[in-house]
């Protein structure tokens, strides 16, 4: 069923694209570290993006919703270690700075350049050093084989850099779809606090892009959560340019629903990679809604036991304690039934109509031991499932947000 | 302004109520410690409660919001360390014999009599215990002095046993209000994984008795949050008994007013005793929202800053990070305009027009050092506001909460 084969690389693997990154000094504490990445597509592109529905929006936030209304998008500049949030006008001005310098440098109007920022809120972006930086270095920091540069140059307190890549066919025409993203820390539905950049040389005009990257938002930055905190500055962009040559995809074809799941792929491969890396994390956990009178349901439900503090706190101590489960689904505002609910962990049925089931409790002690498993939460009221992607809460989650 | 005085004593305070425990051998790991409280009023009470609102409700919720329908109430049974929640008919039909047992020792009848059950869920109680323990001891265990074990026979986690009294005239009647409560893991508005029962002696129906506690709990336990988590068992209790002898209080009379800040007060001041003594708590932080163009927005915004977890990790290691708090009030889905929000730490400006203000850093640090401070959000949009009062998120509070 698989129409697509996942291959090595990242925003370079698909043609004529470059990236790369290059050390402006935005980071005091890791002063030698590439802290600003550009993505380029050598030929003209046309981008997409969703943004975090967060009403404090970052100053880079809100430039790149301006930008991506022009027709073609050329390059996406993005720093990490200042967010570039809660900085007010100046902030905006820093932004179109830096929007400006990469543009100088590669010779494009403003407005074909996206721009992001991730890290500390509240702080001036240090622009000159980044304009000079740019105005040094971005000639020389592109390439094709600089996904992996991108990527690292975007990290906060990601311990491992994150890149994807798929290729698959199209109308006969070998088409690669590819992307690099960061976060660790405050992720959530609607989205992380992340960044992701995805680029493909599939044919497809602006329109059907956008369309291709919502649905694939939807079902994976949008299903992850680590702490249930919304960021400022959370954005998934995307560039197609083209040039792999097919015949354009249109909506409803059986070529673009191939294309859609190939992207769906990269982006949830992209999101898992984030949760796995996620602070103080030590296990995986997958929460299964379905049952559900309606979609809604369902995700409500999901999410409420995903941020569960309690039920968090129990995974990382091995304990299954189903019953912060069962009070997590029961303060959703999902229509149940108490005791019409089952739960399974990794199949093991643990809650029948409400109650105790006769698994062994010791069954599931050893589920919730391993570093990944799945609670499967049956309503009975309907059809409509959800799935989330989670993880518990550590104590070293705990230290390592206690301060900076 | 303040029309009452502070007395010691819980609910044993005002006139004609008994109280006092019991040992059944509920909990297994603390097997002296009584385990059953019993309040009663030695003449005809009437009765209010307010309930949680988690759709999973335990099976003494569901009893005594029944037994709530009697014109007349004598006695509260509460057990500790199990919860009876998630426990199917056989739940319902264990609150109803515990119920059955205390009616019967006293001589009442069943419906006279109120229930509650807190600790883990999921796991029958021990009915015959707790049946032969009613029958055997309940006769001699209660007495004029009896609050205090009242109030220890309730505790789980809680490290302190907690009880508030007040006294006033009334009509020219002395009048006393007194309450006992436990919780400390599992706080949230709608209400605490909590229990409280308030006594009174003063004259007053039954119908205007639910207004004045519904009134009170709105103020208090409703505007207390530790985790977020809503439990299946909270419930507020509250008998009055008449005795007091005084006119009838009258809705809207200026003697019910008085009656009702009384109440409020001891609500709020067993409330405040939860938030202090919740679990692995290092810091009591006020969040005073103000400025909001309704209550719902100044209660959104309040109840997301008090619920970040990554705001909470913050403040635990002493770090102001206002940051976490504009992006928690971005995601609140109240309505802010970012560049109108201020945020003063004990009164020092800290966030200006939504940006950092010019008041010093290690100012704003020695604030959250200390171990109670308010943090104030003006938002700037109209006149509405709301307090909660919460606390931080610690290593020791997850290490509480891992396992049992």
């Amino acid at each position: 069923m698989q129409s697509f084969t996942e291959i090595a690389g990242g925003v370079t693997a698909p043609g004529s694209f470059v990236a790369g990154s290059l050390y402006a000094g935005i980071k005091a504490a890791n002063a030698s570290r590439p802290d600003i990445a550009v993505i380029a597509s050598t030929v003209p592109a046309v981008a997409a993006g969703t943004f975090t529905t967060n009403k404090v929006k970052a100053a880079p936030v809100r430039v790149s919703q301006a930008h991506l209304r022009s027709a073609e998008t050329h390059a996406i500049v993005a720093n990490s270690g200042n967010a570039n949030a809660c900085t007010g006008v100046v902030g905006i001005e820093h932004a179109k700075r830096t929007v400006h310098a990469v543009a100088s440098a590669l010779g494009l109007r403003d407005r074909q350049v996206l721009v992001c920022s991730t890290g500390r809120i509240g702080v001036p972006l240090p622009i000159e050093k980044m304009e000079a930086a740019l105005e040094a270095k971005l000639g020389t920091a592109l390439g094709e084989e600089g996904s992996q540069a991108a990527a690292e140059a975007i990290m906060t307190s990601d311990t491992v850099f994150k890149e994807a890549a798929v290729e698959l066919k199209l109308h006969g025409k070998r088409v690669r779809i590819g992307g690099i993203a960061k976060g660790a820390g405050m992720i959530d539905p609607n989205m992380a606090t992340m960044l992701c950049f995805i680029t493909t040389d599939a044919v497809i005009d602006k329109k059907l892009l956008q369309q291709a990257l919502s649905e694939a938002v939807e079902n994976s930055f949008n299903r992850i959560t680590i702490d249930g905190d919304m960021s400022t500055n959370d954005t998934v962009l995307m560039l197609a340019n083209s040039t792999a040559g097919h015949t354009p995809l249109a909506a409803g074809d059986r070529e673009f629903a191939r294309f859609q799941n190939a992207l769906t792929h990269v982006a949830t491969t992209l999101a898992r990679m984030i949760v796995e890396d996620g602070e103080g994390v030590t296990k995986f956990v997958t929460i299964q809604v379905r049952g559900g009178r309606s979609r809604q349901d369902a995700r409500k439900a999901a999410e409420a036991i995903a941020n569960s503090v309690l039920a968090k706190c129990a995974w990382f101590g091995g304990d299954p304690n189903w019953g912060r489960i069962m009070d997590a689904i029961g303060y959703s505002s999902a229509r149940i039934r108490e005791e019409m609910i089952d739960i399974y962990f990794d199949g093991l049925i643990t809650v029948k109509n409400g109650m105790a089931a006769s698994t062994p409790f010791q069954k599931v002690v050893e589920v919730v031991a391993k570093p990944r498993f799945t609670i499967t939460v049956d309503l009975h009221l309907g059809e409509a499932e959800h799935t989330v992607f989670t993880t518990d809460l550590s104590t070293r989650y705990v230290e390592l947000n206690m301060g900076e």
